[in-house]
């Protein structure tokens, strides 16, 4: 189904195009393609949950059973039934299993199935088809962590933390009363690749976790209107420049009871990230960054008195440095770890000795490792994931010690999410190409050889979808090239003139287009192209994937060569004879939303209408974790923010703008928009704003259909 | 300039129109006719400031001096220049006064005007040419209360009340600590005729004011986003059916400074109202009404001792009373007052003597009295205003103990506003009628003889402006008479179909078509018709000047009556060959807000557009006083705020609806806004939604320009 298309111009060079016309008129609504609609999932390519590897034996659950596949041969043995659990679990009054797709298996050489349960965490041992431990948190706790080493889990309730073991004691490992103390959570707004604040310990006999002081930061008074009388919900909110939280990392011992705090440096304005633990249990090691993020330290702990034992690795950069990924201890040799850095300007694996010594770079080129997947160690080898074969793909690869990679992947032009066995010598590899829907297949990673466990059908068939073509062009530096996806009505008339919309995000951290199902495409775009839109994206400077200098030559001045880039894609489309450049439009959410409103303002009489969501206005609004990382602070960047400020272009604003900024976001907070609209009211332009009270950055679940039928109709009045 | 127009339909009595087209064809603009807009002063009716009696002389003030004019003479005699003034005040380093619109001559015997400057209060001797005396409160004091009988004033700072007097002295009468406790300042939200919170005695020698706690109330978390960070600016704000505050009355004696409070009943859920003095200072009279508000009490007490003395009259409505007015003693027989009531279902004027012994009722019929505006004390005759003459109109009249009624000023067929000289004998006539802009008269009352003290001229001289009709329908009654203004453009041709704006407000208190200057036609209507709208206003029943019952007929379901007369006004518009019933628009602030969205709610399909500002959405989120006078409690009326909750229609929207609701809405919250925008996104129905973040109940200043911009590029959108 794929066919090349001329390149228009020479900047341009159209790759591939998906879902050409077919033969059926049907045409989808926002139901049926927003998440959130009645029948939205049934256009969601299908998919298996709970396939994972049980030592070196592929779990694959159906609806009504769970069987290992031997990945060598093949073979399939079924291992227990829905039934016989429900079963199980009905003799001792627990609730009903519906379904596998949370059960682990962390036991290679036991029969042991790990069951969470909305109350319980239960295991049962389908060996014996008994129920072997019950473990009981308290009623709605939250940030659930189970450690199967010692059959326990952490949890938080409130922002304290708490420790439930299978004997039914249920233990406070903080005791935090004061307001803004918070024991337990991710901390740093999750920024720094933080995603918890728990941290079991190898063989779980120590816990490692954050407890976050916010007390001083500023609240922040969002409002929920559904009270009797709508009520004040503060948020500890740190702008930037603004004062932050301080951040501990305590070590408590189950044996013991007790908690030691790791004696750092005064943590004021200091980050502490990436929490690793040595795998004898007897080190923590820390990557900590300075306020500025210019500046990391790998440090290493003694994890039993808290004291500092000596910083490892240092990286300074004159823009920013950003830790994302925790050690990797290498499994043969357990005073060798795995370092990730983008100092050469990609993140690249290196490897170290437990005293700080750099042994060798693993991996080098334009081209970024996005994960550790596993290791080989027989071969010792690592199983890593990269951008190596496009920076559009994730593909998994095999890298030996001496950096040599091999691609052992099964769609080495989509994008590939593995698993890999404990041995390292298998994997689950979970893939989607721009036609592929959905795959799974079991993988040798040495022969490559491969099992099918799971094909999804076309979600689509038999329905005339939109065509999908993606391509590069220039950056506005006049070298880069930059990807974009172009979305066409599937009755597409060359001769006809379209209206056409560009969607963006723009922002760090993200990449609209890969090759993965249908390029990435949104349902939204899919829907406006029914509706005679041409729908355009690209991945401008500063997104994801390309490397450090791609992503930060946006550094203090956010927004500005974003745009100009954008401003490339603009002349790209007015380039196409079928592009009607009278009635272009532009939409984006977040940072999208930013430069939804900036396109606008920076360059007034392009587009005839844009719909910005809950955009960043001002950056010294935002907070301080992301936003000073590359826009500095308002105090050490004045230009920088005054040039990035949008209520400073208020009076640019000549084209229809809908703003629709949710009323709970507590990302980024509507003083954005509302001081924006002021801005723009003392300058007498005209935005137009829209609100969904109750709802958060995005908006989510079945209100999402109705955020994109006011998009549309936004775009229908002033397109059309 | 009338034009009697051909009635087109039985129920319709079209009487008059002004402002036929004339010759110039120069548009006015929205800076020209919104209050706020650059040059809008140019087109409001000129008008002469501080025009008023000193004992029988009227005083009248240029832009340089101030001369007193012999009512009986016409003679004129210059008392003072502002030179003269500023070179007094200069000499004591005071600052300097502009003009003289706020000046006063508290005493006929004495050659003392009264000037109040930004920081001082000021009494200068125009005899002498000195100043006599400066009375200096704290910086940024609210509230003054100045009383000329001893020279002092008081005022409010904070939630306390302070006393300045002429000798230097500043003392605190209140010393309250506690937030939610607030002195001297209007309670009960300025329902009820509640204006202010200090009264002095007609001697000086005491004062009453008003202490509230209103700790109890609910706290509504209103934001200022023009912070750093946005700040939480939380309200006490009292909603229908929950906890309100509580008011107690002090009266401090500045002799003794001690203040001593009313020995009232429990005041949880009480209203005072209307303090009044009796004149020789020993009495304080209180209208009290229970939280139903269908029961008030005249209640006596003695202001010395606190001492409830005795209930001298009691009032009892299955709906409600409202009083409104305090007592007027009668200047010649100090045991006689004036009590006003509408219990014959129009406000009048009843004398009691101050045993509470009903003496007669002074005055009847289908009309009411508006004020009472002097005493003739050689006559003892009594000069009020009243719509005797016609519901559309405020007329002044003297009426004496028989309850003979005469009319005696210069407006008959107008709107006027007098000011009688201490006798009574004389009165400043400011009065406006549709074709007359403003005019003072100086009136005999007596001999209706006068004199004409300034005339403004037309600000509307040679511009070809809209034509204004007013006329009557019936109501959906099919009895009752209702007044409508209806606006055509300058260039009006019979022949075309028009887009045609209702203008509504729809609520008690208020009334939008008067024979004032221009009918009381609002500038947007202008604007909107030079833009070739017809623009409609029609006065349904609930609307105010027409009696209890036409105003109560809403009682328990308001909005709901209302909403069945202003579909006769659509009727009545169809009915109109050049009313295009495909391109019908309505626009309403407030209760006009909910006006607007209910119209568009209960009748679908009638309009293409709506603008409501600050609606009222649900009368469970409005306060107390206001809200259970009409509606009771959502816990005894639970049907009426049923049916009369926008919420509950949502999902009938289909017309064009853009609401705005001021985000700092300290009157109508803005729960009721976000709450209805709540509504249809569960619906899944589409209203528009803009704010003006920082304006109160209503956009004011400049950006009511930005407002009315606003709201026609709406109608622009969706109706032309």
């Amino acid at each position: 189904m794929k066919k090349v298309i001329m390149a228009l111009c020479a900047s341009l060079a159209l790759t591939s195009s998906v879902l050409a016309q077919q033969n059926q008129s049907v045409t989808l609504g926002l139901e049926e393609l927003i998440p959130g609609g009645d029948t939205h999932w049934k256009y969601v390519p299908k998919n298996v949950y709970g396939v994972q590897w049980w030592g070196n034996k592929c779990i694959f659950p159906t609806d009504d059973d769970v069987s290992a596949i031997n990945p060598e041969t093949g073979k399939k043995n079924k291992l227990f039934t829905l039934e016989e659990i429900n079963k199980a679990l009905s003799d001792k009054n627990l609730e009903k299993l519906h379904h596998f797709y949370y059960i682990t298996f962390p036991f290679a050489e036991k029969k042991i199935v790990i069951i969470p349960l909305a109350k319980q965490y239960v295991a049962y041992d389908f060996g014996t088809k008994t129920i072997t431990q019950i473990i009981t948190p308290k009623e709605n706790a939250e940030n659930i962590d189970f450690c199967a080493a010692n059959y326990s889990l952490v949890y938080t309730k409130g922002n304290n933390l708490y420790l439930a073991t299978s004997d039914g004691k249920d233990t406070a490992i903080t005791n935090e009363t004061k307001e803004g103390i918070v024991c337990g959570k991710s901390v740093h707004r999750d920024e720094f690749g933080i995603t918890k604040g728990t941290f079991w310990s190898p063989k779980g006999n120590l816990l490692a976790f954050y407890r976050m002081d916010e007390s001083m930061v500023t609240q922040y008074p969002l409002v929920d209107i559904d009270a009797r009388i709508a009520t004040a919900e503060p948020i500890r909110y740190p702008m930037a420049g603004m004062t932050s939280h301080k951040v501990a990392i305590g070590i408590y011992n189950p044996q013991t009871g007790k908690t030691v705090y790791l004696k750092t440096v005064d943590p004021t304005d200091r980050y502490f990230t990436n929490v690793s633990w040595s795998p004898d249990e007897k080190k923590i090691y820390v990557i900590e960054l300075n306020r500025d993020q210019n500046h990391s330290q790998l440090i290493r702990y003694d994890a039993v008195t808290g004291e500092k034992e000596k910083v490892l690795y240092e990286e300074t950069n004159s823009k920013y440095v950003e830790p994302l990924h925790p050690l990797a201890f290498l499994p043969w040799n357990e005073n060798q770890f795995i370092y990730q850095s983008q100092k050469d300007g990609f993140n690249h694996l290196y490897l170290f000795d437990t005293e700080g010594k750099l042994i060798r770079q693993l991996t080098k080129g334009k081209w970024l490792v996005q994960s550790i997947d596993g290791f080989n160690r027989k071969k010792k080898s690592i199983l890593i994931t990269t951008t190596g074969l496009s920076p559009l793909q994730s593909n998994a690869a095999e890298v030996d010690l001496k950096g040599h990679v091999t691609y052992y992947g099964k769609a080495q032009n989509g994008v590939e999410h593995v698993k890999t066995s404990e041995s390292g010598e298998y994997a689950i590899d979970t893939y989607s190409t721009p036609n592929i829907p959905n795959k799974i297949d079991l993988i040798k990673v040495s022969s490559h050889k491969d099992l099918n466990l799971f094909t999804a059908p076309n979600p689509y068939e038999g329905i005339e979808m939109p065509t999908i073509e993606t391509g590069t062009i220039k950056a506005a530096d006049g070298v880069t090239d930059l990807h974009y996806r172009l979305i066409k009505p599937a009755n597409f008339d060359p001769n006809k003139k379209y209206p056409t919309i560009i969607y963006v995000y723009g922002g760090p951290h993200a990449q609209m287009i890969h090759n993965s199902w249908q390029y990435d495409v949104r349902g939204w775009d899919l829907y406006m192209a029914e509706k005679g839109y041409i729908m355009f994206t690209l991945d401008n400077r500063g997104s994801e994937n390309r490397g450090f200098d791609f992503e930060s030559c946006t550094f203090r001045h956010l927004g500005v060569e974003e745009c100009k880039d954008q401003m490339k894609g603009v002349d790209f489309l007015k380039s196409l004879p079928f592009v009607d450049a009278n009635r272009l439009g532009i939409h984006g959410w977040s940072f999208g939303g930013h430069m939804t409103v900036a396109m606008l303002l920076r360059h007034p009489g392009v587009f005839k209408a844009g719909v910005a969501g809950g955009p960043v206005i001002d950056w010294k609004y935002y907070e301080v974790m992301y936003g000073e990382r590359y826009m500095d602070t308002p105090q050490t960047n004045p230009e920088g923010y005054k040039e990035c400020d949008l209520k400073n272009l208020a009076g640019n604003l000549k084209d229809h703008l809908l703003i629709i900024h949710d009323y709970n976001d507590k990302t980024c907070v509507p003083q954005h928009t509302f001081s924006f609209l002021k801005a723009c009211i003392e300058a007498r332009t005209y935005p137009d704003f829209f609100t969904y009270p109750g709802h958060d950055h995005n908006v989510m679940g079945r209100d999402r259909v109705h955020l994109h039928e006011k998009i549309t109709r936004y775009f229908e009045d002033y397109l059309k």
